[in-house]
């Protein structure tokens, strides 16, 4: 087998840990397989140089920031490929320019445009352990780009889809995915297998082990990602299509995102056009609006909800004023909370939905809006019942078992 | 004009001295000039590197270390850039890829083969300051490479050869280039201009201001060197042509270097090859050797001296065990220092090496060994005298003058 395996920041955070990880990566060597990984800047190092560039400007030049960024990765690569060699495995260290990773000009935010398959395929070819430096690649004028948060990860999934890697292995410091947050429910389980749209559903709901766009990369490439820990040796927990996940629970687990706060349009006069324009002029203020509810009163005015980031309330009462001739009523909601159930057995079973509302009924929590889709339900309540909705949910749902 | 800058480790050594850095590049860019600037790592983060990589391993992969290596000066060269931007001084980064320096293959220690002056010249003709991560470049492989000690230094001195710069300013914590060793003898002074052939004897003779890899390619690409102090305003000393230097002293400088170990070689058989087989011995185990003296005696057998570094004595008298047979006695003193004066002035000017012995003889002390070449005299003594007969001839050729 051919596995790609990333290393994030606490995994490699000093050179005791650098050393564990080469004797993992060995490890995996041992057992016959062909090896490449992408490493992290060491935890703390790329912070530390951020505040360099803050000390001389608030707005540094992107370029380099850039330059500055990628050397932390460019460390952990030279020092893992030197502890390997050194413990009698062939390796070679590549910056994102060396192991072919192309991106777009975006400095700081680029997206992977291409990956060369054929420097890293040579080196395993020539029996090598390749090490990667994350996070990292070249934009067509041959600079240096950085990918923006997550971008290790991306590395390292973008390279298992240019390679046909058979598994990709993103390591942290968490075991991998949980049923749900199991500092709010201690019975909370481990996942051992999950598809990438509910991955995508749970990590948009809130669970951080995985950026969406690693997962969305994975899901478009067909790559097997593992997310487990580097500080045992538990299996983690497999991301992969739908149709490799032999029993499929009715649902897979309960995400909370308590961020969240709620704005009611009330007596929205009923004319074309009035909700895109208020929701075109929130999107002007790069404001995330969540999920929206719209309904028709009897008096044929519109009501309309939706929930945005509680951090951008301000701005969306600012945008909302140039409004307030078509509106009869705004009502602010600061602290509610968004619960949602996640499962890909929903689409095939009814009363999912319904038993969520029943559960909710049962602890005389109030359901102030309700979203669905094909492989989700979520709803707002208020944020003080937030933990107590996860622990029942999670209960109704078996998820313990 | 065009200048090339370089900055070394301590002149980069904090954010502080950064800021003062890009000061003192602004103040160049204000003066109407186009400035190139190359910049060397903070000081103190290529040793720490270096302690990284023996954490893995004694003889770390040298392709990983340059990779490893390289990055302290990108991490400086990215922050000078920031810092000038922030200032309204338009900049950009260069790494030594980015800016076409291209050396021979061999890692950590490389040559620059040739610098491409297109990249740096189309940001100088933009009106940018260039700013060049020192100390690395790119083999015919595409791989990073780093030049060895003083590697900053010659970055800058190549690029200011290639881009046919008008001054090449380097940077450092001494005024410049002095008589002799300001802490032997307080009255030295710094010299105002110096020849690269006068430099080179000096550098070669212990004045630790420039590697002689610096200067010898400052010579052969015409490069006008001027070694200055960054935290002040003094202004230095010009290494330059000889053609150059109006006002030629007899002697320029003193110089003393006290690692030196003597050895004598007594009634050496006189046969045709035995100095080559000796010398041979002695390069094949790498000993540096420095001054060879050689006389036949009245008996027809030959003596020869020479000097080694003092820590090299040890592996010497490995080595001339094998000739025992054919060496009457063999004699070593470990404790001699060799004392030179420096100057092109004595081309012209009889009786320069005269006054040296005079001098010698005044202060009764014995000279064991004399060397000469067209612009320098060199002289063994006992080290105990080292410090004595460099006051007396810094006095002698009146340099405090």
């Amino acid at each position: 087998m051919l596995i790609v395996q990333k290393f994030g920041g606490t995994s490699v955070g000093d050179l005791d840990r650098i050393a564990n990880v080469a004797k993992r990566v060995a490890k995996t060597r041992d057992e016959g397989h062909d090896v490449i990984v992408v490493v992290s800047a060491m935890s703390g190092e790329t912070n530390k140089l951020i505040e360099y560039a803050h000390y001389f400007s608030k707005t540094p030049e992107r370029e380099a920031m850039d330059l500055l960024l990628s050397s932390g990765e460019r460390v952990t690569s030279a020092l893992l490929s030197i502890a390997l060699n050194e413990m009698g495995y062939p390796a070679t260290a590549m910056t994102g320019r060396q192991a072919g990773i192309f991106t777009d000009k975006r400095h700081t935010s680029a997206r992977i445009d291409h990956i060369d398959p054929i420097p890293m395929g040579d080196a395993v070819k020539a029996g090598k352990i390749v090490v990667v430096a994350g996070f990292q690649g070249i934009n067509p004028d041959g600079r240096v780009t950085t990918l923006g948060r997550g971008g290790s990860d991306l590395t390292a999934v973008a390279i298992a889809g240019a390679m046909g890697a058979d598994l990709c292995e993103i390591y942290t410091d968490v075991d991998g995915v949980y049923t749900t947050d199991p500092r709010i429910e201690p019975k909370a389980k481990k996942m051992d297998m999950i598809s990438y749209d509910e991955m995508l559903e749970l990590a948009s709901l809130g669970a951080k082990v995985l950026q969406n766009r690693s997962v969305e990369l994975a899901k478009k490439m067909g790559v097997n990602l593992v997310t487990r820990s580097s500080f045992n040796d538990n299996p983690g927990t497999l991301i992969t299509k739908e149709e490799n996940i032999m029993e499929k629970p009715l649902v897979s687990g309960i995400a909370l995102d308590k961020n969240q706060s709620r704005v009611s349009l009330k007596g929205v006069e009923d004319r074309p056009g009035i909700a895109s324009e208020i929701f075109n002029a929130l999107a002007d203020e790069s404001i995330n609006v969540d999920m929206i509810v719209q309904t028709i009163g009897a008096d044929g005015k519109t009501e309309i909800d939706f929930t945005v980031p509680q951090s951008e309330i301000e701005r969306v009462k600012t945008v909302m004023e140039r409004f307030k001739e078509s509106i009869g009523e705004i009502e602010y909601k600061e602290d509610v909370a968004k619960v949602s159930i996640v499962g890909v057995g929903m689409k095939s079973h009814s009363g999912v939905a319904a038993k969520a509302f029943s559960t909710m009924a049962k602890e005389n929590i109030n359901i102030e809006m309700i979203s669905t889709s094909e492989i989700k339900v979520s709803m707002v309540i208020d944020e003080k019942y937030a933990e107590l909705a996860v622990r029942a949910l999670h209960e109704a749902y078996e998820l313990d078992k």
